[in-house]
Parts: C-alpha cells; structure tokens; sequence
C-alpha cells in the first residue's frame, strides 16, 4: 500500500468512542416463531402491496421531497397543519434530527430502561445523555425529569421494554416543569396509550414522534413521522437529507395510513391476543406490567417459585433451543428478572407457551 | 398557548445559520420535458418491478439491517471484500456519515463549482467548507487541493454541473500529496468516466462513492454506495442508521445493479444522445465542456453571437415558457453565461433543440 490511513485515529473523538446501535437478532432458517423486535403478525394492508405497484414507473424519477401527501394525510388526521408534521426515513431518523438540531450542553435525557437507541443517537453527535432511572414501580419522577435540565429529553410511552403507559396529565406535568424539549416517542401508542398529540396546541416544547413500523406493520420499510409547532418542524427540515424518503416508502406509507378499517382491526386483534397471553402468565403467578404495547414484560418464576437473572436468562435459552426467540436485556437490574415477548399470532403465542409449560416441567 | 419554544433561537448556533439543499425542481402537471435534475430518460430494469414485487410479503419485519447481499454483490464486481462496501440511503447519507465521522477543523473541501449539496453536508456537522476555485479550464489544482489542509475533500468526477471527468493520474497525484481523506464522488462516472475504484487498494486515503440514481435509474428509491478501507467502512458503519435501507430498496438496487446487459446497453443508448445533441450545439458555434456525464454544459450564443448571464437567463426561461425545463445557476461567474441540459430521449433533446431554435430565431 502506498498510502495509509488510520480511520479509528482520524475519526472525531466522540465517534471513536461511539458503539453502534445494535439491531435485534433476525434469525436466519425456517422454523422460528419470532416473538423478540416488536413486530406486527399481520401483515400490512393489501392497499399498500398496490401502492408499491403503482410506484415502479416512477423510479428512475427524484421522488417527492417532502412526502407532501403523507404530511398532509397525517395532519389532517390529527387536526394539525402539514407545517406541523415531518416525514423520517423510520422515527430513528427523526430522533435524530432533533438531536442534531436542539442538543447542547448538558445534553439529552432519557429514562433507564428505555429504547436502546437513544444512547446511540447522542453519542453520534457527541452529546452526552443523562439517565433518569426508574425504580421497580416504572412511575415517572417529573422533579427528577426536570433537574436534568436536558436540552431534548427522549420519553417513551408507553415506555419499552416494560409496556407501562404513562398518563397523559404526567405527560402535561412534565411539559410545564422543564424548560427544554420533550420528546414523545409514541412507537407503541396504537396499542393502547394515550397519545400526547392533544397537547401539541398548548406547548410549544413538544414532540411528537411516531413509527409506521409497528401498528402499520411497515417495520421494512423505514417511515415514521413527527409532530411538532411549524418553527420545530421548520428545523428539522433544515437537517433533513433533503429526500430521505422514497417514492415508494412514501406510497406505502400513505396507503397503510388511509385504510383505517384495516389498521383498526389489527390493533384490536394483537391487543386481544396480548390479553388473553398476560391472562396465561397471570395464572403462572409471574409478574407482569401492565402493557398498552404488542409486548408483554414478565417476570419469570421458575419451578420453584424464583424470579432472577438467572430464570430468565434460562427460559430465554431454553425458547431459543425450541426456535422461540424472544427478547432478553440481562444488563440492568430492573431488567435482568424480566424477558420480553413480542405479541404475534395467536397460534405464534400457544407456541411459546407451550415451550414455556416444558421448561416449567422440566425445571 | 401555555408554554412556547422558539425553536429559531433554542437550535444550536449553526443549525441556525444552516440554509437547506434546494432540490432541482419537480414540475407540476403533464407535458413537460425535463432536463434538469440528470434523472435516466428510461426506466430501470424490468427485473426491479419483480424484485420489488417479491418484497411485499417482508414489509411487516426489519429489513437486514447491513444490505449483505448488496455489499457482497458490489464488492464482488470490483473485486473488493464485502468489509469494504457500505450502502446508504442514497450517496446523499454517505456524504454525511463521512462528513460526521472525520470533518474537523480545517473543515471539508470541494471544488467550486461542484455538487451543491457538500455545503448543506459540512453545514449540518457544524463544519467550515473550504472552497477550491476553478478557473474556465475546470483544470485541477492538486498543489491548492493539498494546501487546503481539508480533513475530507469532496471531489465530483466527472464534475458536475461542467460534465469535466479528470484523469486516473490526477486522482492518484491528489491521493499522495493530501493528509486527509479524498472522496470521489462518481455519481457519473458510468456514463464515459474513469474510476478511482483501482486506486483503492494503493490508497487508504480513499473513499469512491456512487449512486443508483442516474446510470441504474433509481434516483425515486434512494441507494447509494461507497468504497474504502475496511477500517474506513467500519467508522461509517458506526454512525449509519441501523436500518437505513428498506427491504424494498435492497432489492430493487440488487436486481438493477444485476442486470448488467440492461444497464450497459441504456447508458450506452444516453451517451449516443449526449454527442449526437453536442454535435448540435458545435454546430450552433457554442462552447460545451467535453462531458463524460448524463448532461451537457453549455455555454448558449444568441443570435447576435452574445454569451453572458442575461443570454443563458433568457434561454433557461424562454425553455421554461415552452414546458422544456433544464438547470441555470446564475450565481457564479463560472457557471451564469452556462445552461446545464440532462440527457433525456433521442425525442426529449429534438424537442429541446426545436425551442433553442425558436429562440435563436426570435432573439
């Protein structure tokens, strides 16, 4: 070689520090009941397989830049000005223009645990983010969220990975305490939330931030969107690759969104099947927060009756050697007892409580 | 309003000062023929509408989250391990992900003029842009290159919006006399330029971008990729959304990218175009530069045998009045006397020479 280049060495500082978001297990073979990223069982609306259709004449054309269509299908819906609504190429890519765009010393905020993004997103822009952390009760301190005195304070509700929801006159409460922004990340909302959407005329320091990748079961491909005043959202833009979306993501999108009757009979069936499986752990005597996502937290007992680390990191395995894979975040303690299971089919849930009822026999 | 935000005032100190990218102009309603963006004049493979089609049934779950195939397909056809290819959500993401990885003070680099976009890019990072003047030869400078000290410099070759491609040997001549790193984006090298692609084994310093949007007609499903080290594309992977790639754009690039006599024969057929419609403007007594790109550079002469800013003004608008739309960048003494024409249909230029031809007339 006759030059060379050190790119570790030569990146900016705070990127040689960074670690990567790293993305759930997609397990490669036939077989897997796959219950461990959050995903819709169903699969998206049959409009939106025509939609994409529709697209492919339009390929070799720019798309659209700003996904007009979709702002304004969205603002209309929510009784909010296309000014007040941006389209991202997934809700990570939102979270990440707010970031590049309102985080300053001290930097941002989030709740521990929380999405495991948020760490990424601020250490890509060389941010530090301070946690709050929630004790076993999951409520929300809104003293504690405020004496951050985070520039953006990233807040997950309903939260993930437990489910909790938090009401939206705690959502109020915060938005009057702090002095930065809040953002909501309402990924898992349609499943039984309250969204703070409501709240967008009263205060200017919200945002909104919502994902087409669960209830719209469009996880591959890649559209979220966020809600905010036209001055936010105008910042935003500025940050924005100036077309991140695709014309066919845009379709899509677009077309997921207007077939309500469909979206709204999904949601109905995953948050049934999501009762009827918390009513199964109930009867096991595990703990469980109460969801309002397509996911259950619970608290494993083995055999003999003991919630720990090492209970549920062994059903973890033992799912996994019966191709049932779910989703386990050893690293914390308020974690570590718990495992988290994403809710799919009905038939996909008495698969994994099978398994579960041999590992309780064989224990 | 209980509570407001002046986002303006509360955005960090350049986010405030950042003026977005202007994209090249969409037009409204039917009958236009338009040459302003560089977009294919023909549709992408036909295996792209299948491939796409085949992706309906994934939409509910993540994409692959590293394009795997992709990478491995392109680092196959340049004879490169997959560790050095990374595909972005167009080369727009690359140019940021590089740009946030390994721009610091000095700043960036790019010639003026060249793609309007690199100062959107440095912008965003907070990053100075250091300019590179040319001069009518559109000659480059290795020595002023080097002596800008630019941790990145963002090299368009062929060079847009003059269609100049620089030799091989200018290439490698900057490689050895820079520090930093030399990205050569090729968003048209497949239609008559040389790549620095083997270049990439002599020189660390290297990075070679390109895009699916022109030779592979893509620019409406957003696919980039990029070339370098290993340890280069591992930093970049750092900072890439971890899902910037839907499962749809995959495929569709995958497929057109695999089509190889599809894609030869059509840039072969826009290159044909590009000199038979040169060799018009020749005869018009016009000076264009040689162009190794989809688009011509030319400098019009009225009637009179004038060329300046209020010339090439005057036949951008008469071609707008006319539904015939290409690019004029009044702003610079280099590129004002100048119309940018893309290389549509052997139809789409006859139209557009019929009205440079009412207008020399009527001049």
């Amino acid at each position: 070689m006759k030059k060379t280049f050190d790119a570790l060495s030569r990146a900016l500082p705070h990127i040689q520090d960074l670690h990567a978001y790293v993305p759930g297990e997609q397990p490669q073979g036939e077989g897997w009941v796959k219950l461990n990223t959050n995903e819709n069982p169903y699969p998206p609306s049959p409009k939106v397989g025509e939609a994409i259709a529709g697209e492919v004449q339009n390929l070799r054309k720019y798309p659209e830049p700003v996904s007009a269509k979709l702002r304004a299908a969205i603002g209309e819906r929510f009784g909010l000005a296309q000014a007040k609504v941006i389209i991202g190429n997934g809700s990570d890519n939102l979270l990440d223009l707010i970031t590049r765009c309102f985080v300053s010393d001290p930097g941002a905020g989030h709740t521990v645990p929380s999405y495991s993004l948020y760490p990424v997103v601020a250490g890509m822009s060389g941010q530090d983010l301070i946690d709050l952390d929630f004790d076993r009760s999951m409520r929300l301190d809104i003293e504690a969220l405020a004496a951050t005195q985070a520039k953006v304070f990233f807040l997950t509700n309903p939260n993930a990975p437990t489910g909790v929801a938090f009401p939206i006159a705690q959502i109020e409460a915060a938005l009057q305490a702090i002095d930065g922004l809040l953002v909501v990340d309402e990924a898992y909302v349609d499943f039984g939330g309250e969204s703070a959407a409501s709240l967008l005329n009263d205060y200017g320091n919200l945002v909104v931030v919502r994902t087409f990748s669960k209830s719209y079961a469009l996880a591959g491909m890649r559209v979220g969107f966020a809600l905010a005043s036209a001055s936010i959202i105008g910042m935003l833009d500025r940050v924005r690759d100036a077309y991140n979306l695709d014309c066919v993501a845009q379709a899509a999108a677009l077309a997921a969104f207007e077939d309500v009757e469909y979206f709204e009979r999904q949601r109905q069936k995953v948050m049934a099947t999501r009762e009827a499986t918390r009513t199964q752990l109930d009867a096991y005597g595990w703990f469980t927060y109460p969801s309002a996502t397509n996911f259950l937290f619970t608290e494993p007992k083995n055999a003999a009756g003991e919630s720990n680390a090492e209970v549920a990191a062994s059903l973890f395995e033992h799912l996994k050697s019966q191709r049932v894979l779910v989703r386990y975040f050893p690293s914390h303690p308020l974690t570590c007892a718990f495992i988290r299971v994403s809710i799919g089919t009905d038939a996909e849930m008495k698969a994994f409580l099978t398994v579960v009822e041999s590992w309780l026999n064989n224990a």
